[in-house]
């Protein structure tokens, strides 16, 4: 077994899209568990819009990354040696390990994944943090009725695609859009969205808009906002629910884009926009893992991964996710 | 008794801010009911925001009002002639009569006032729509908590001094904002607040919110909208609800106004926007007004009205309203 850690720490914060130079790979010795704390060998790290938040010195939900830190994230993977009662080697943890081949933990934040269910790497997303955010995001902050047309951008995305397949099995008329013309293909030949389009092909968003959801939008499931999720709110229906789950065209931005006064459009329809984490959710999340664990065995939703091999590519990974590059969740194997 | 009915029409859509030439005062004979008709002789008009939507030809949750007609608008009257079996000679009633002194009516909208609770011209204000708009916009939209902070914008008007004062009897911090320092002393002395501001003084309006919220803001109650709404949001605590009622600082913009970019906020911060129309609540209307009614009488509301003479000065009242001069609810007497 070899004794050497490899880490990628923040070299720099990243101004407009983060750049692999803005990180750096580190060797360090594996660290030994003291009382109550316990080794983790990472198998699989994801890498998530929300991220690039970190990133940013900007206040924020969550505490920055310091510069030569390592880069936080989360991850799954086995425990290798343990002084904590809870935990035993060969367990199977996910966690915030962050980016690194091992790590230490005392447990806080992580959850027990059991194998025998899907492969672990699930547990980074359709049995994780994208699946209940789907799960929540668009049945709690939404409430989707059958007949209702459901809107999600960014909808190839590992959160986006599990949205648009939840609202098909609430019946409900399904669009999305992404950024590549693979991807509109997915979401409608494999996914069943009813229709799809690519947005950069789109000049006017409302006129595609009202187009491809000829009866109005009840539900937008806004992973993208900017200037397509103003395209949205001008084919919203009376009592739209829109849920702001991430707003991925604005985060490498240098400054504050400026966009034409919208929520003037809500008064008159009567409609909500509303943010949310998932954790908001915390105390509900093993109704969400099982209806989907149940979803999925039902072959009622499919789930794709985009693997790339050796911590050593999470940056090329995390910046290619950002550029839109993955269908489906991105992950980095690391053992 | 005279037989000729003066009436304003609508000579032309305003550019901006409406000018009283937008407007045409005619005389017409009064109208004589037809079978399953009433008229009635109108004694207040209320002039409201709302009715600079309606001049202009932009789609809306209501029709716009055609050049020519008579300009719509709430208020409240008796009836002098009836053929109607429902309703007498001798009953007051609160309806969308429009800017006459004599309209007919089939009794589609209207709303029976008993005289003898309060003077009829608070069927146009506390005990009418404006009342309902503060009562279910707050309460219901925003549900405040003992001891958060409420902010209200366009708080001298009719809608925002009711806000500000259930927001104090629902044991919140209270803090508005208005467009003279006349109108700032009334909130703090007269209505209760916990502070205000004259948003003409202030530059930075995020810093301002800053000062007088403290706390953050956990409820806004929106009536204005534009660079004011954008501080707000940058003072938003946790789980904010926002209940956007009225955008009165882009009603008379000639474009639409440009702004920063602001949905990402709301998501670290499980925030919610909302816009609504109180016609929304219309089956629970009852329960609005029979506690607002209580309040009244308990002295735990002051209700303040601004009344100008003569439909030929109904003109200068809305446009004066739209430039704030009014405290607390405008309206003219007609008769």
């Amino acid at each position: 077994m070899t004794t050497v850690n490899r880490q990628i720490t923040v070299a720099a914060r990243p101004v407009g899209y983060p750049k692999e130079s803005d990180f750096t790979l580190v060797e360090s010795p594996i660290p030994t568990p003291g009382d109550g704390q316990f080794l983790v060998r990472v198998a699989y790290l994801s890498v998530d819009p929300y991220m690039r938040g970190r990133l940013s010195d900007r206040k924020s939900y969550a505490d920055p990354v310091q510069l030569g830190e390592v880069m936080v994230g989360g991850a799954v993977g086995e425990v290798v040696e343990s002084k904590h009662s809870d935990f035993a080697k060969g367990d199977i943890l996910q966690g915030h390990f962050g980016w690194q081949e091992y790590a230490l933990s005392n447990g806080a934040g992580t959850i027990r994944v059991d194998p025998s269910l899907a492969p672990i790497s699930a547990s980074l997303g359709i049995l994780g943090g994208p699946g209940l955010t789907a799960y929540f995001g668009l049945l709690d902050i939404c409430g989707p009725k059958e007949g209702e047309t459901v809107f999600v951008s960014g909808a190839a995305g590992a959160v986006g695609s599990l949205v648009g397949q939840i609202a098909k099995i609430k019946g409900c008329y399904v669009v999305g859009s992404a950024g590549t013309d693979e991807k509109v293909e997915h979401l409608i030949d494999d996914l069943g969205f009813d229709d799809a389009f690519n947005y950069k092909d789109v000049d006017k968003y409302h006129r595609k808009l009202r187009e491809v959801c000829p009866r109005g939008i009840d539900v937008y499931f806004d992973n993208v906002g900017g200037a397509l999720t103003d395209g949205v709110i001008l084919n919203i229906n009376p009592y739209a629910r829109i849920s702001l789950c991430g707003q991925i065209s604005q985060y490498n931005l240098e400054q504050t884009e400026m966009g034409p006064r919208m929520l003037g459009v809500l008064i008159g329809l009567n409609a909500k926009v509303e943010g949310f984490i998932v954790s908001r959710f915390y105390a509900r999340y093993s109704e969400g893992l099982e209806q989907l664990a149940q979803w999925m065995e039902e072959g009622k939703i499919q789930y794709r991964e985009n693997i790339v091999e050796g911590l050593e590519n999470t940056p090329a990974a995390f910046i290619g996710m950002l550029h839109g590059q993955n269908i489906g969740k991105q992950l980095v194997k690391v053992s």
